[in-house]
């Protein structure tokens, strides 16, 4: 058995049974080896950023990693995006890059690059594996590292001969870490800040944002004057009926502070400090109040939901069956389009157990009040802030969870840096409807462009921001990458087309123009 | 005037009028002042890949670099494999990377990543620029290391701040280092070789491929015995009617050792000694025999055209006319489609001056044969390997010669990697016709897969080679880019569509199935 082979196996026996894969040259042995086994499922991708997107959207949704397969250190930097926001998500990512043989290395061929390099600004672990010998042994222990609370990317370099050499044996389950409970004593001391009658927000993150979590959070926001906030960033949230809604931190960093205004306490559940998206001007990076005290429930890798359980039996409180999400989605809209509409039929169409991936950026403002009443649902943020990630999540979330719906809500500008996902999710069949909000900009750069400099008034700085001349056709793109594509013209042709997709088997592309 | 003025004015005061956008809010600032002078050409691009490489194939043409501008670490990512191509071309590339402002950086925000580990594996310069008032210095100095012989990327980090700050005043041109000649008596050693009456190769790299290197490489080889090659890798050829041709190593091992038999000495001019393209199992990494003695004529940073000439002159070789390329090109060809014939109708109908973007891979295997009567050419090549390269190095070429035609000989699999080129393209009606090999599969791969992993018949690897299931309608795709485009289903059609795509202003694309 060779070692791509055994790699295989290993993979297999440590229940990793999806490889996302771009191959090339140096990855062919392992392209051999995924026939070592009928239990690994090869989804081949067209752009690397896909296939670490939807590894990131698989991981998210199962909690356990699928396998990427990239190309060198040019493969890995079109992965780095997407392989960006995974690492913001706290996804577990076992991704693996091919390379060179070890032995033809040192001659410098034309794509010999510096692979550690790259991997090193996304990755949490990152082991080149030498020989094919060591390989499996690597292998397995690069799915516990991916597997790390609270999960990370984990790159592991596959050499060729490696690859193609005989392998050791394979590698049976390794145990992941757990998360660690955080101690009681200081479960007692942030009860102890909740008491003093001063204005607290308890800020969630992470996984807090598990219907659980957010149970045990409103719980505590129901006993207290606590305020209960969600961070701006996290990897996935379960909202709709029968969950317990909460405020995310908003973008806008002027909002962000209105928001936070008086707060003297933060209690830090799996959250970190919130701070701006982005630095502005005569702006401040934190947006709590300067004087705010921080205090830390449960750290990122701790046990988020255990945390917040204990606190509120700390203090007993018990959820509030009147303050989960009733079923109460807005009625279907008719007449014209508009962005709000849209949501709207999403909300009042989504079947239960539906994945939402989340990538309309200015179109999605109105996004979290129109579906909080839908049934329940998941919903897959942007983590990183790297554009790209909206299409490569839908494909992963659905190979992850065949019997769900994926909608995948997209603006044109983020689309288009991985469009290539239509294709791999008409050869897989996916359960995936992807609506594009199509506005021609990157209109969210546009209300930036005249904050940050209102003086720009020529032509190319403006240019620099508008996606029309041409306008992007892409009901053409997506009939393109083989999925069946529609303009939505009113709510009815919405409405309509929504209700086929949903009733028909595999993805479908309903364009909106805003 | 802001940071981002002054450093537009400096660009401008170095030559550098092209900058290849894809910006964020990190880059606004930067791109409200491209207002800031009317000489400074902003092209969009909708991913960061197209802008790396169309500044590879502006490079190539001009000898002189544009502008990229990225958005942090995930968007150095997505061109990092275009500015792979560029660092193995050697091509000047001034690469700007937005980041945030200096003060938000520590506060880690969900964009902050490593932007120097990234830059590093392609930046033969990188400077993190930390105020607004060393900006327009580094900006001249980032152009003028871009310009260090024989060419590189140069990564300058822009933090939002030194941006928007009061700048300092705009620097004028910074003159570059020029290349170094080579030592007479080096020549007189290399001489000396040559005339030992064994077999001696003399290898062609870097810019000993344009016409006047190529002219005496070719009075060398006329006068003595040496047999005059032309290294694989290489970022522009001078070819067609009137220039002297040489054959390059061959990309497969086994034809490049043939090749290379009995070589005894190998005199290197700005070439570097020959290895495979990747390493297979018992082949060896140098092509050339064991036994084979290396003596360097110019290194890649040293004047190649000037020691080609030197040593021309030192054995008295005067180049034979007779022995450049005459317009011989092939007839036009007729009935069904092949893919040696779409070769022989673009060299039949190429016009002078044209520029080959060419990114066939195995449908451009008789590309160079069919095409060496044809007119006067540029022909630009894969440098790196990573491919994605050829519609962004097009796009570039266009806007470095507006005047002149360029084609963007593509393949289905490699042009998949960075298809929104062809939206930059319509936008900036380039001049370029896209010729569409669509074979529906990664066909070098299935060879790979047939030498390397013989036993991998189940239907998982193969079905990661096949680009069918569904097929992808390049035409729908161009089109929904915004790109004219057709089907050739005979040579007839081809010939027309080449016609008119030659006559008429603006891009085209034509799709042949293969």
């Amino acid at each position: 058995m060779n070692g791509a082979s055994s790699m295989m196996h290993t993979l297999v026996n440590n229940d990793v049974t999806v490889c996302f894969c771009n191959p090339g040259t140096s990855e062919i042995s392992f392209v051999g080896g995924l026939d070592a086994t009928d239990k690994m499922r090869g989804v081949l991708c067209l752009f690397e950023g896909v296939a670490t997107g939807a590894a990131d959207g698989y991981g998210r949704m199962k909690d356990w990693p699928a396998a990427t397969l990239l190309h060198l250190g040019p493969g890995l930097g079109n992965g780095v995006a997407n392989l960006h926001n995974a690492r913001r998500a706290q996804t577990p990512v076992v991704n693996i890059v091919g390379d060179h043989a070890t032995w033809h290395l040192k001659h410098d061929a034309p794509l010999t690059s510096d692979i550690e390099a790259i991997a090193g600004a996304v990755s949490g672990w990152y082991h080149y594996s030498g020989s094919a010998r060591d390989l499996p042994g690597d292998t397995a222990r690069a799915v516990q590292a991916s597997l790390k609370p609270p999960g990370q990317v984990a790159t592991l370099v596959l050499p060729s001969d490696a690859a193609w050499d005989p392998g050791g044996p394979p590698v049976g389950r390794l145990e992941p870490e757990t998360q660690r409970s955080v101690p009681s004593e200081r479960v007692t001391e942030i009860a102890k800040v909740l008491a003093r009658g001063e204005e607290v927000v308890l800020l969630v993150g992470g996984r807090g944002f598990r219907a659980e979590g957010l149970r045990h959070a409103a719980a505590v926001g129901a006993r207290t004057d606590v305020r209960v906030l969600g961070d701006r960033v996290n990897s996935r949230m379960e909202r709709g009926a029968g969950r317990y809604d909460l405020v995310r931190i908003p973008y806008p960093v002027p909002q962000a502070i209105a928001l936070l205004e008086g707060t003297k306490h933060m209690v830090l559940a799996g959250a970190t400090i919130p701070v701006g998206f982005f630095g502005y001007p005569g702006q401040p990076s934190r947006t709590a109040p300067p004087d705010c005290e921080y205090h830390v429930l449960a750290e990122p890798d701790e046990d988020v939901i255990g945390a917040l359980s204990m606190l509120a039996e700390e203090i007993s409180a018990t959820p509030d069956p009147d303050r989960a999400g009733r079923y109460e989605p807005p009625p279907l809209p008719t007449g014209d389009i508009s962005i709000e509409k849209v949501w709207a039929a999403v909300a009042h169409l989504m079947p239960e157990d539906t994945i939402v991936s989340d990538e309309a950026v200015t179109s999605g403002r109105s996004s979290q009040a129109q579906t909080a009443g839908a049934r329940p649902h998941d919903w897959l943020n942007i983590t990183g802030g790297s554009i790209g990630q909206g299409l490569p999540a839908a494909l992963g979330a659905a190979i992850a969870c065949p019997d769900r719906q994926v909608f995948a809500m997209e603006s044109d500008g983020s689309a288009m840096y991985t469009l290539q996902g239509l294709w791999s999710m008409a050869r897989e069949q996916c359960q995936v409807l992807t609506i594009m909000f199509n506005n021609g900009a990157y209109r969210i750069l546009q209300g930036e462009l005249e904050r940050l400099a209102p003086d720009a008034t020529g032509q190319t700085s403006k240019a620099m921001l508008d996606l029309t001349q041409p306008d992007i056709d892409w009901v053409s793109l997506s009939q393109g990458m083989g999925v069946e594509a529609s303009r939505a013209n009113s709510c009815e042709e919405l409405v309509d087309q929504i209700r086929s997709a949903l009733t028909h088997r595999g993805p479908r592309f309903i364009e909106v123009l805003v």
